[in-house]
């Protein structure tokens, strides 16, 4: 009865209840942090040390996203990350790739201070790297294919570890820092990166969808 | 180029960028608000009147994050909200409904101090309205169907409001409390409810994917 792609496998809430009474803990619900290291669990929204509080906050929210995706893609072959589900649809592979991408484009946008506006002026790593899993479609279907699980989440970390990085030069000053020429008008860059954060989300809900109806691979949920 | 379930409708962000020109912005980006009403812009991520700091500015995000499942159901008919991908898929009405079901089942939980780990203690209306939604699958295929858009949209619009009232009465020491007996391990509960924001990414992304497949109806994204 719950919301599972949060979960390592798809399972009764009330099932797991029963498996804490294996190691019952202490269970008293709304309590306290009983130590310095909740603060920081994986499980627990909040500032983190080296980023200021707000950053911090966010860096804990997109952790525990990309935790999730991680999860809907594990024991993933190459040829499970290259099903098509139809003839319009993206494969697992590209919409992963899909992500590095975003994250690079964002970190163009807020850390590089480049508009957009103009196409000739994206840096050369994006155009060659990153450009055709950005767009996604039949071009991605042609192009994205023949790669290891490794190589998409060599590409997720290598670009999620620069905007972490560029995240501890910031402070919360800049993560409320309002563009108003922004195209879906005036937003900060809390917004953008929590956008950048829930788009892990929407893709994961896709990639879950997708390896639940791949031959032989379990299903990661809902 | 961009990630388009944050837009009306797919486009080519540069294609936007020129639309801006027919009303040009002073677009110096990276500037500070520049009036009061900027703070709580939907696309500004922040405190919002009437709740703690924290909980306003997850209150920013779940705000921010129903929009976009809004627009990705805007205009279904009951047909479609009806549609099945496949024999295994949730209709986008049976999405809807599960959406609603995991703001009322983090509000049993949160807020009514209810463990969730006897399902027998499990409010009466919770039962008939939300148990089948929640758990999706067969018993969902079978029963919601036949529903108007309005009828999801009251539902999502009613429990969140009651959310909402809630969390007005809350503080942020309250969403920095941890549970330690929860399921998925030691949680605070920003946690369980940045978790129910995501999830609706996570749906979202499912929802399109199903709209894009049903016929004659205009695609909302990726």
């Amino acid at each position: 009865m719950f919301p599972s792609e949060c979960l390592p496998t798809r399972r009764n809430f009330l099932k797991a209840g029963a498996a804490f009474a294996v190691a019952p803990t202490t269970a008293t619900a709304f309590s306290l942090p009983t130590s310095a290291d909740d603060s920081e669990a994986t499980n627990v929204i909040g500032p983190r040390k080296g980023y200021s509080p707000q950053i911090g906050t966010l860096v804990s929210q997109m952790i525990w996203m990309r935790e999730a995706v991680l999860r809907s893609v594990k024991g993933m072959s190459q040829k499970d990350l290259d099903f098509l589900l139809d003839a319009k649809a993206n494969t697992t592979g590209s919409l992963l790739l899909h992500l590095a991408a975003t994250d690079r484009l964002f970190q163009i946008n807020t850390f590089e201070g480049n508009s957009m506006k103009d196409e000739n002026a994206m840096p050369a790593d994006f155009k060659q790297k990153f450009a055709i899993a950005m767009d996604l479609g039949e071009p991605a279907r042609k192009s994205i294919k023949g790669n290891s699980l490794d190589f998409y989440l060599d590409a997720l970390s290598q670009v999620r570890e620069k905007t972490f990085a560029e995240f501890r030069k910031r402070d919360d000053q800049w993560l409320a820092t309002v563009d108003t020429g922004w195209f879906w008008g005036p937003t900060n860059n809390y917004c953008k990166w929590f956008h950048v954060c829930e788009h892990e989300s929407n893709h994961n809900g896709q990639i879950k969808l997708l390896r639940g109806r791949i031959p032989g691979l379990k299903p990661a949920g809902e």
